[in-house]
């Protein structure tokens, strides 16, 4: 048996483990320090009561014959989707239920999905990055190109005339930066695609930050994109189902390459790959979106917002460079003295106990820059900002 | 962009969605039948107490800030994954932990583990076989080579001096004949993989209806199988987790192909592309494994197995040459009159109403052959033998 030799091309070992192992060494030579973790971003408070009330309830469904649930739909039920495709109508996009697919979070279908595509395929994505639009495509293969993200573009790289490329990754509002596209620049985007015949995997798992009227919270706000991208989301910062595991993602039936239609092409994937989402959880992410439930989740996310008024503001008075915060979770600070990030990060641990994600780990425009998130409590970001 | 053209060389739809749809078609013109479905491997009767207790605690842990559980590790957590180790033991099999992985279940892993693999392997599945060994090898375009299962080797075949192959299939007790092998059976598999350097992925989804000391129950039971196999296993079967999604799937840390460790590819693998299975299901999945839990479960085995035998006495009152039905859920009878499996599939619904599954959904020595799950309520079960 042959191994596939590509996972050798990959580092050793994933961005967030890396820093797990550092921290664990560090708690372990310090156990007095009392570490605030402000690097991964999982969140920090519990889930909402009316997703409890459902999932308790699912629970009770599962008990009694009459109202069991064994294999589910792969695609998701029914009753979430339905769920999505109104939460889409808030933002005047509309959706046929068969483009909703249920998925176990974004970072799996952002992997799995690529199963649709050749391998010939040119992916570009932005540099600094999220790792696994990378390694993903370092593990199939494929040849990856780089677009640069910068401070002189704010972070959010446009396509021009010369740029090549099949399979253009776009996170928006981005991680690691925190920058956000507005209207225009992704209506940009969009008529580049469908010129170039090229696909957009949007990555929209931030949207619930948005609180600005001209920034999309998808990119289907847009004309023309449901011929030109795919988009991926996740209640995991919607509502803090960073355990619970719910996503969604949303393939356009008029999405066709090569004559196939990407949409039947990942209902086949679907159904022969997975199994479908916990009932459970899916009963969980549907109270997510009934009014009480909806109107929960924002109230943990005005929290969250909260502490990154809380950073932005220490920022602004320290005088530091920084991008994100506004419609993001992520603050996006350059280095002081053009220190490199691994390094910012050892001093930031070791004298002031703070975790943070080193922009090197995203690439190398990040070599400079350092990931802050506002995923904490309130008490423990006013700490880390005095610190 | 240029799409995946392998999947146009997939059958357009899933065995099992072709059935549902034949069946609601049959449905919506009769209203009035009593359908009876023995097709496809879902489970009829609810969770153990045990589990639905376990679930609604892990539920009350994710409504309480001191006891919430944000991501978790992608590989499992360590409560369920020693609960594993312990079951493993009872069979006396030594597993560390870092070859034990949580999954959503076995489909899901069963399906992702290809990516570990070179694409020029060639790939040798029996012939019946479960679609999804098939589809998702043909999905990433790599050559397909069946082995006969047929009534001459009691659906088991075995390898011999001739066999060329680098990715073996086995699935046993099986999927869909039922047929199970023995120790002397799976003990010559291992020695025939370890000498030609070969890989054997070994599907034991069903090993909780085994009641034969004679058949493993995992493959890790055999002496080298470290050396030459991956296991997956599902609590769908064994603990009627079908709408709760949790499985496992055991990596060795002694798998070494072009001088890569399996397990180090598919831990690199699963951080990538996976953020874990849900908290509550894994949970669910502990208490599957307590002896309160075990004892609950071994109970609901018992109640299908019961169903099993209401059919086996029926087939062999019938004179019906049947396979499968001691230690598995399935029971693959021989259709009467040589008569075709689609037909005698139409037949059976329209005349008793009861679906199964045809056998030439499993492959071309299907076509004679027909299955059956016990996976329903006694009263249907012996309602369908008396139709």
């Amino acid at each position: 048996m042959k191994a596939n030799t590509n996972y050798a091309k990959l580092e050793s070992s994933y961005l967030f483990a890396n820093i797990a192992h550092k921290v664990a060494e560090f708690q372990k030579e310090n156990p007095q320090a009392a570490v605030i973790r402000m690097g991964i971003g999982d969140v920090a408070l519990p889930l909402a009561p009316a997703v409890i009330e459902a999932m308790h309830k699912a629970g009770d469904d599962l008990s009694k014959k009459e109202t069991f649930h064994g294999y589910g739909p792969e695609q998701g039920y029914d009753f979430l989707r339905e769920a999505l495709r109104k939460y889409y109508g808030r933002h005047g996009v509309e959706l046929s239920m068969p483009e909703i697919f249920i998925s176990d979070g974004a970072k799996s279908d952002v992997g799995n999905i690529l199963d649709l595509f050749a391998l010939e395929n040119e992916v570009v994505v932005p540099d600094p990055v999220y790792p696994v639009y990378v390694d993903t495509n370092v593990m199939a293969g494929r040849k990856i190109t780089y677009m640069s993200a910068e401070e002189s573009n704010g972070f959010l790289p446009m396509p021009s005339r010369e740029t090549t490329g099949d399979i253009y990754y776009l996170c928006s509002p981005n991680n690691p930066t925190g920058a956000a596209y507005n209207r225009a620049q992704l209506t940009e985007w969009v008529d580049f695609a469908r010129e170039k015949g090229a696909l957009i995997l949007f990555d929209a798992a931030y949207e619930i930050f948005i609180d600005n009227p001209d920034i999309p919270h998808s990119i289907f706000e847009i004309p023309g994109a449901k011929d030109c991208a795919i988009e991926f989301c996740s209640l995991s910062k919607t509502a803090g189902f960073t355990g619970v595991r719910c996503g969604y993602t949303i393939v356009p039936e008029s999405l066709i390459f090569d004559g196939m239609s990407l949409n039947k092409m990942w209902v086949r994937g679907q159904t022969t790959k997975f199994n479908g989402v916990s009932y459970i959880s899916q009963r969980g992410a549907e109270a997510v979106f009934s009014e009480e439930g909806l109107a929960q989740v924002r109230e943990v996310i005005r929290y969250y917002k909260g502490n990154a008024m809380i950073m932005i503001k220490a920022f602004e008075e320290l005088g530091i460079t920084f991008f994100g915060g506004y419609c993001s979770p992520y603050i996006w600070l350059k280095c002081p003295r053009e220190m490199e990030s691994w390094d910012f990060f050892d001093l930031l641990l070791k004298k002031a106990y703070i975790v943070g994600t080193p922009g090197s780990g995203f690439g190398v425009n990040g070599r400079n820059f350092f990931r802050l998130s506002s995923f904490n409590s309130k008490e423990n970001t006013q700490e880390a900002m005095s610190r």
